[in-house]
């Protein structure tokens, strides 16, 4: 079994994926595919950016959308600790490891640090958010998938298992993690603060690269309706993979594009990890091997394309 | 605008496609897919045959499976007639159309007419079947798809518009048709008899050759139940095409093969069709067109894999 | 067991429940009403009127809202018949029963006949209707419970077994009936034309009255979205009975009131009755007996209040 | 607003809701409710108590049964704490308190703590647990509700502010308060350690009894089909109150009464609530508010009756 255990006292308190930036080409464009076929809300707006939330959420974004020439990309994977103590210490923790860690002003969002993990990957950590009107609520006012909160993120790196023991050594602990059927590597980790298995996955590939941002739904029928809303407003090729149902941890799933390219997953409430029993799963990845319970192999974009981080 | 009208009085009243009759090889083998997977009811069974209904069904089969040696097929298509004198009529009509129209004695029917299309295709008719309880209510002995009763059949035959002229001289009326967008031959025609869009539906290929018979269900969640049932009884293979929604006529669908290939669809109860003006609409089919509302093109396996008809 | 069997030529070929008309205080109140919670699509409306039809409809109008002084009441009850022909038919019909039948004049519907059955029920036939655009496939313009259409009525009168003679006469079957634990007596029958349990259903109490119109849902989750939209808009008071489960024919439901108190029933898709074998069931009515599988007795509200013929 | 907030380190980290005892008249009749129509799935089962477990449950129970005579009643509720220094800790606290805290052998745990709160009720704590399967996958193996995990209790106290300072002090967040509308008085107080609302909600009330269990499911079509599973068993009466919409947190409920009267409540997964932002949110309680968003008010049962504590 894989022997990565997060400290008892962790260095700092990261509580969640909570919030990443994309670059896209076209706003409105991406507005419509996220707004109508997500069923995100828009926090705030300009003609240069977008900031949009899950209708439960009451922190002011978790997907901000920037306007810029050129390749898009992602520009940063962000994650929430619990207060701003947390923020100082995770600043010398990542200074304690030779890695750059600067703070940076970011509108709606308290103190933010800036750094990199060990893969090259730019993170960010916040303690504080403004905070808007939960919306989940409001029925009325819902659109397409009605997407809830956003729940985690997969990153593709060369050398997952050293990027684990990185995260490890942050508080993260392995749900789960895939061991290639050949080569017996370990080809993929799933890991969370949360209590629930995942917060940030990492694949095998070169990188690092931004694979998928995955956002909670509540019933099956919002994927279907984001389907069939999504047909109608001609967006029907953004359906990349599914709908299926992922195997070992059983999650219903769908693969979206976004008009730039980049990922986004939508899926039922995970199961919940909170205990000590809660060891690492292993299951099987590689050739031959359909990670589904049912439903069709992933599509080869679904293997090798990702978002380049900016 | 497709020019076929079925005559205000019909030769004889048939009223529904109502039951048919695969051979298979395991019976045990393809009652656990049919059984577990779609939940079809056994009405009765014995060591060469197994008789089928859906859970709302009353009459005592929709689908008869029989074991036999060799290539399996499609032994017959089934439709009922209203009342026993129907039967005399659509003798009549078979013989005047110069076409083999014979009695047969088939267990836990009434009398029942074997005839053959102008396509060559087998069907039969009878009036009348020993019921049994209808069991939609008992939903603590319902299982995967709880598929509730057959629908419609797809059949493949080399000349759709003749073989829907002859359909229609029976009384059947067009719901829609597939035009080809480079030939404008009429590649697909959709016909009913009861109050919804389908109960027979021609596709241009070589044949006849049976295509697949559609079962209703309630609810998506039946489908992807389904799915996750045969995923754990190691049939995921079914799985041939979606779930997705189709675009025409908008029903959300499932395509499975049984264990020797035959095709079942799944799909929820369609739009209702009972008034004169509901004409016939007109689709686009051909290279570049997806059929569906979203969701991925058929596999080759589904544009030309069928059952020989026996 | 009931003796009422339709002729086996009818007289006219009235073909469904269609179309209904309400009259009510407020026009503006009533369509939030009708288009937000329970979905339907405004096909015309002037400041005196409004032509509602389900999602599905292709024909003009199902529902009718006319605004009125004085008690809202129901105008009329509608019905389709094949064609033109068996409008002449029914006119004969109800001549030669000695009720009054006249052509009158009805805003997009062909040639209108008025007529009133034996309980003294105001009803109309037509054999055509202006047409619109299906919108059951236009999934981002749906609203709350996105009704697709028209199934059926009740109606109270005060005796039902001479009202369903009569009907039996015109060429409705039963599908159920109801009768009273004590008395014995017949207290409720349910008969259709179309090929499902019911277009007209016939309950004892002083009348004729109104009871309620069906209207046809795709999913259970249409019905909570339905009703979370309501508590949304303030009309959280519209639930008067349900959601649940009916026992004899196991449809999901629930029973709404418009802001006039006009009764609405939302429910799945029913069963299909076409075959000659789907002779009337009994249940029992009365004191101590729950109509439902599941949930609570009807209120005394859905017991005793029915809107008035106007 | 309500100050009542949790030490930033707390004295023993208690993590969830995690496992409780009933007992019960016929072990048989309550295992047909527990297993038919709300899906847990038995752990282990002697002629005097039953485990059960929620479908995706590892740990071994989350729910024991215990045959006994006399007045049915719930003997403990349990909560987890994440290893085994905290139940030191935990013991310490409690001695600390001057309450009584004593270790108990307690089959398929670990060390248990056994103690009572200052409103008395008994509690127990553990850090392990034998571990089973997780059956959340096992599509076909599933019943009624298919349960997924217990998550929160509703408790009866007298006083729940004074309560609620007790759980706070040992690290429990309060997410939601009720303010009665006359007196002003706080009539009830939800609190958590996990990342939702709720493991412990204490409402005024003659105390301490024990009100409800809620257990999580996956859609609201599990809670229907659980309904209809009961119809069929002969158990509609289960069903106390809804289904319906809670209407401050929006959850999707209905509340079911066992064969002994112990309460169950399945709800859809509830929002998440990690931030330090998540204040805690008022809502009022009292005569003529309706706490739902849409469905009836509770009925005096719910309002009224407990389950004693043993």
């Amino acid at each position: 079994m894989i022997d990565l255990r997060p400290p008892i006292a962790p260095p700092f308190n990261a509580t969640r994926a909570s919030h990443l930036v994309f670059t896209v080409a076209d706003l409105a464009r991406s507005k419509a595919f996220y707004t109508e076929v997500l069923g995100l809300v828009v926090s705030d707006e300009d003609e240069s950016v977008l900031y949009l939330r899950g209708v439960e959420e009451r922190c002011h974004h978790s997907l901000t959308l920037k306007r810029a020439e050129g390749r898009p990309g992602c520009e940063r994977v962000g994650f929430r600790v619990y207060d701003e103590d947390d923020l100082d210490k995770a600043k010398r923790f990542f200074q304690d490891m030779g890695l750059p860690a600067d703070w940076a002003e970011t509108p709606y969002q308290g103190r933010t640090l800036h750094v990199r993990d060990r893969a090259g990957t730019p993170l960010e950590f916040c303690a504080t958010m403004t905070t808007r009107e939960r919306m989940h609520t409001k029925a009325h006012l819902h659109h397409g998938a009605r997407a809830q909160r956003l729940d985690h993120y997969q990153v593709l790196v060369p050398d997952v298992y050293a990027t684990a023991r990185f995260y490890s050594s942050m508080g993260f602990r392995v749900s789960d993690y895939g061991r290639h059927v050949r080569t017996g590597k370990i080809a993929g980790i799933f890991m969370h603060r949360k209590d629930n298995p995942w917060d940030i996955v990492f694949m095998e590939r070169p990188g690092p690269r931004f694979h998928h941002v995955g956002y909670i739904i509540e019933s099956l029928n919002d994927v279907i309706h984001a389907c069939d809303v999504a047909g109608n407003l001609g967006l029907a090729d953004c359906v990349e993979h599914g709908p299926g149902r992922h195997g070992h941890m059983h999650s219903y799933f769908i693969y979206m594009r976004d008009p730039d390219g980049h990922r986004v997953e939508l899926l039922l409430p995970a199961i919940q990890i909170i205990d000590i029993e809660d060891s690492p799963e292993e299951f099987a990845v590689g050739p031959g091997v359909n990670p589904n319970l049912w439903g069709f192999l992933p599509p080869p974009s679904w293997v090798n394309e990702a978002s380049a981080f900016v």
